[in-house]
């Protein structure tokens, strides 16, 4: 890399910060102001958003780009539409800024509480879909971020034409257009320099395949939320009532088979295997699923075939689903921690108690009694939308809505109190 | 490092992992009696920790180590009496892991909430203070979180017997003794083992000066929450009430000097400069408090000499303070901005708009009004007690207390919901 362009991120970084500064302050109606400016400025200059993306577009077909990674890279009306849709939502949504919380008279008489803020500048690293580009700025403008976008190298052109869009509303609304910027270069050494401004930069978010995420993991010095992958699983308790499970796992599994919150794994507790296994079989199978069990799942039924060991555990994100009858809760649990992912697990049961146990002892970003694995999603879960979901612990676990681009300083009032 | 050393901290974390699950599971009751065990095993072993301590103090002796150094190395009755007392209430707090909070019903009627559960496997790396063991050890088995203790070379001996001592009151709780485990080398190729082991470890906690913190955050693989130092500030506002002042400043600076919570720099309004600064000052200098500021801040005093450039932004961790006059609140928060190290940021005034534009728009993990800079701490804000505080913003930012031990899973309660 040269030097011009190592100097290009460190500035852009710098920029980023200066421009978060009073960001932080901006009122909420101001902030609103600038997405509902997004939402009119993607409308006039449509035409000019698309030619761009068509640049893109034959470059991709050019090199050969698969039909469903060049569907996901175009800018059809009906994507800039939902674009819009999605900003209109975000300006519906509360602010989490400046809410005050946990406020308590100490013993010596200050008022002690929390206030929420911005995390400060959050620098975002995905792959392929430009519409990312105009989500990912509205969440951080909503919460007063300001973020510096790397998206994927097929992209690049939508992506700045997008940028511009985003600093002119941002320009109009008399905010530092500094606040979001697309970094110009496909350079993939830029991602390292970027990775490497831990005094500018307070956060990292990867959005992209297991190889992206694992590279931003290790090469970072700024803190990163990352989801690597969604191994889900549903297990379906000896008390578990039946009519409800086959509509559970069937939207689990079929509703949208390639996303993290599809079902990949079904354990089926021993007692009531022998009657139902051949019946959920039966529908998946109907439903065009591949499945692949245990020695006992094939023998209670044929359209099991045997799994390889290393099918268990496998984030197949198809139409495949991994099958297993369990002695117990005790092997159910013990299964989701050696194959699971702490994303979603889901337990099918009537008995109060061992959904209690459920609950409370399994490690999972989501963890659900008789309902489907397709509901941890942002949305879903009450959050109004999601920039992602963290599948590791610190600062947040499972879909990461607006408050959880915030963190909280501590604040004092006081009348003249000092320490004993 | 030897090849036996690498398998050693490899084999510790996972062992630490093993007694993670089900300590997160285990009901408060518990563990409140686990630490009642170390405080009754702490008084039956004190002369055997004590025999164990002055090997340490021993070689100390014969390095050379500083007698301040010695004096924070030696577990005397009173440390130890201490110990005690720390252990007791941890135990009288309340356990935040298993609250369930948000909990809503969503419009198809499922019931969604977070439930706040252990982080899993903490990793702690200090220096010197043996007492640092017991605490550190006390607040995540309260929490639910194993842990993997690293302090300094110097007190190794006695980290090795109160290590000892915590694992025999967890195997007489039938608790899985790895839950806490020391480092038994003093070998430096651990620590950065501790750092890769990112599959197993959840987050690591640094605590020392600035080099250790520095090394940790630079090669870790492992989430970090770290606190690289306190510049803190108090900006005395033209609507101050100087009565209020005085004694508020002379606690800041004078308490306790060697904390990172102590006052660095004094900021005063121009427009009371003239009266307060020479006022403000003699008390200083009687406090036996060395002065330097800037030019007109010598011109009106002269007990104060004039400051270097890199005395600005400097944390003396001692008598010593910088004093600049300023122009106006802009000045002093651009002041702030440029030298503070978003810890502790107090400013003194009766002005209530300028109170909570202060409140609102100053960056540091503490923002007070007219109280002393020393009460940034976990027991002074409420939180019980600390095991340190967050200068940067991901997952905890201030003094972290128990809470900030632990992270929250959404569960969901359903009767059948599937995604449409």
């Amino acid at each position: 890399m040269s030097e011009i362009e190592a100097g290009l991120i460190r500035n852009m970084a710098i920029k980023a910060k200066r421009a978060a500064e009073p960001l932080a302050a901006t009122p909420s109606a101001v902030k609103n102001n600038v997405l509902l400016s997004v939402v009119d400025l993607l409308e006039k200059n449509k035409e000019r958003i698309q030619r761009e993306n068509s640049k893109d577009l034959e470059v991709a077909r050019a090199k050969g780009l698969s039909s469903a990674m060049i569907d996901r890279l175009e800018l059809t009306d009906d994507v800039i539409k939902s674009m819009i849709t999605g900003l209109r939502e975000v300006v519906a949504l509360p602010d989490p800024v400046g809410e005050v919380f946990d406020m308590a008279r100490r013993p010596n008489d200050m008022t002690v509480g929390r206030m929420r803020i911005p995390l400060g500048v959050i620098g975002m690293i995905y792959e392929s879909r430009p519409n990312v580009t105009i989500d990912a700025a509205a969440l951080c403008l909503k919460t007063g971020n300001a973020i510096i976008l790397r998206g994927g190298s097929e992209a690049i052109n939508s992506n700045i034409v997008l940028s511009e869009v985003l600093q002119e509303a941002l320009a109009e609304n008399n905010i530092n257009a500094d606040a979001v910027q697309v970094i110009p270069t496909i350079d993939r050494e830029a991602i390292n320099e970027l990775l490497s401004q831990d005094d500018l930069i307070d956060l990292i978010i990867p959005r992209g395949g297991e190889g992206l995420i694992r590279f931003v993991a290790e090469n970072s010095k700024v803190p990163v939320l990352k989801h690597y992958k969604g191994v889900c699983h549903i297990y379906v308790d000896k008390d578990a009532d039946l009519a409800k499970a086959t509509p559970i796992i069937i939207n689990s599994k079929t509703q949208r088979p390639g996303v993290c919150n599809a079902l990949e794994g079904l354990l089926v507790d021993k007692t009531v295997a022998e009657s139902y296994l051949p019946e959920i079989s039966n529908h998946l199978a109907k439903a065009g699923v591949e499945l692949l069990g245990c020695g006992e799942a094939v023998r209670l039924s044929k359209s099991i075939s045997l799994a390889k060991d290393d099918d268990w555990g496998t984030e197949f994100l198809d139409l495949k689903l991994c099958i297993k009858v369990v002695e117990s809760f005790s092997e159910a649990k013990e299964y989701i921690l050696e194959h699971g992912s702490q994303h979603t697990e889901v337990i099918l049961t009537e008995n109060y108690s061992t959904a209690q146990q459920f609950i409370r002892e399994i490690d999972a970003s989501g963890v659900f009694v008789n309902v489907s694995t397709r509901f941890n999603d942002g949305g879903q879960l009450g959050l109004g939308t999601e920039i992602g979901i963290s599948t590791t612990k610190l600062h947040a676990y499972g879909p990461m809505g607006l408050r959880e681009l915030t963190t909280s300083k501590f604040i004092v009032y006081g009348e003249g109190q000092v320490r004993e």
